[in-house]
């Protein structure tokens, strides 16, 4: 559906992906690149939880917001940067089970703001149930110097 | 301006905010409990960094829903349990300094959903700057059996 | 793929839209009510618009508000009321055209919250461009006093 | 707290606003309008209403929309229009009283994106009661043609 403008998208996202640190403390590991869709999956841990065992909100929207902001990156050109501009998160379900999976498709590119959906799965054995949604903006900025304005 | 219905509620909400992992995971302390408003300060660390070194929007997320979560959680009866429904979060700048401070505070107050607003301002030495926003919706159950429906 | 619990639930839809009076204020209507889909057509008028003469984007969102909530009532059983609880929306092109359309979705039906999507696509003879999208909660409450508390 | 860049952005604010037809369609007045802060009001009317009798949704956020962006826009340079990325609602009430009331006020002016937050209140003789919070995203751009893209 979409073409990407950067031939090299693919090791783009997974050279950034590799440099959120966040993404590894988490143990979250990115598992499609393809032009404007991204999925990562994260396996439950403990260490993750909230009050009653389930995997915090915050884990959800961290997966669910890095793989709207590949997403979106994957169609930008190869000098740009991306930051997360705002998202919304519904949470449908309570997140337990083997692992986590998120995948997040692109829903409009513009020159500067793209918008991206994304949804939360929990994967056990064959089941698989939707335990979140995300709707958000990301942003393409040019250069260093833009991010920390 | 909020009255507690359970005179135990600021050990109710620390109890409850000890046993969420994630908190520990990430490294993140309860600094202030009143009805209706909670405070949570979390150091800056590299591993929960996006690729450009600042924290990572779902850090910052994590940590807001939580004071969100818990400054509703403070208005409960004794006998409920808190669940975030959904929120939004706008970043307002890169989040970087020594640390992190967000504060929740209940906007209404209802028989089942509870709205909340909270800030995140990043913290370095004498300089304060807000870096995110949240609105968000939580939710009060009766029980354990209500909240893995 | 949803099952309505009300076989008259068409009906209930169709009665409960006549009486938003706002609907008929913009010069809405109902074009598709099928279990937790919705769809909601409005000419484009000169009434109705932002100051660059496209569509005003609360017209887009009552919209699709509307037919976020009578997706969601289309599950709900025959002696439930719909309100809306909360939405989010992203503009993602200026709207212009003969006509809107709106279509929503249930994405997770609950005892009391049922959350959904929707879109908004203007339509120009052949051409259908979307505008617009949303994510939003909507809430079962059953008899009138519980609405007004 | 904010300072005008346009020391005009009242009488811009007030003519941009007097271009929104849906304003007058609806009988929305601008009542306040201060550098990053606007109110607006509008009376009830049977038109506006939901199935129930109170306000649409979509009436409140249309104000509450408009509030923003002329929030937005008091702070902007002379040469800037502004236009609405995304917003989300919360509402809080069922609305009904002799009029709304929508205050808006800047959160963050950047340099395109501007972060604002808004309330709704129904007045009813000398009784104020929050109805509806809105937080969401006005953008700058310069020039009709970036409108349209």
């Amino acid at each position: 559906m979409f073409q990407a403008q950067d031939p090299n998208f693919e090791s783009r996202v997974r050279e950034s992906f590799a440099r959120q640190q966040l993404m590894q403390t988490l143990g979250a590991t990115l598992t499609l690149v393809e032009p404007g869709v991204v999925e990562i999956e994260l396996p439950y841990r403990s260490e993750l939880t909230q009050q009653h065992g389930f995997l915090h909100a915050g884990v959800i929207a961290s997966v669910l917001d890095s793989a709207c902001g590949y997403a979106a990156f994957s169609l930008m050109p190869a000098d740009a940067e991306v930051l997360s501009v705002e998202f919304k998160i519904n949470l449908l379900a309570p997140a337990r089970g083997d692992r986590l999976l998120a995948r997040a498709e692109v829903k409009r590119a513009g020159r500067t703001a793209t918008v991206c959906t994304a949804d939360a799965y929990t994967l056990e054995g064959a089941q698989r149930k939707a335990v979140a949604t995300m709707l958000g903006t990301m942003m393409s900025v040019r250069g260093r110097s833009d991010i920390a304005r």
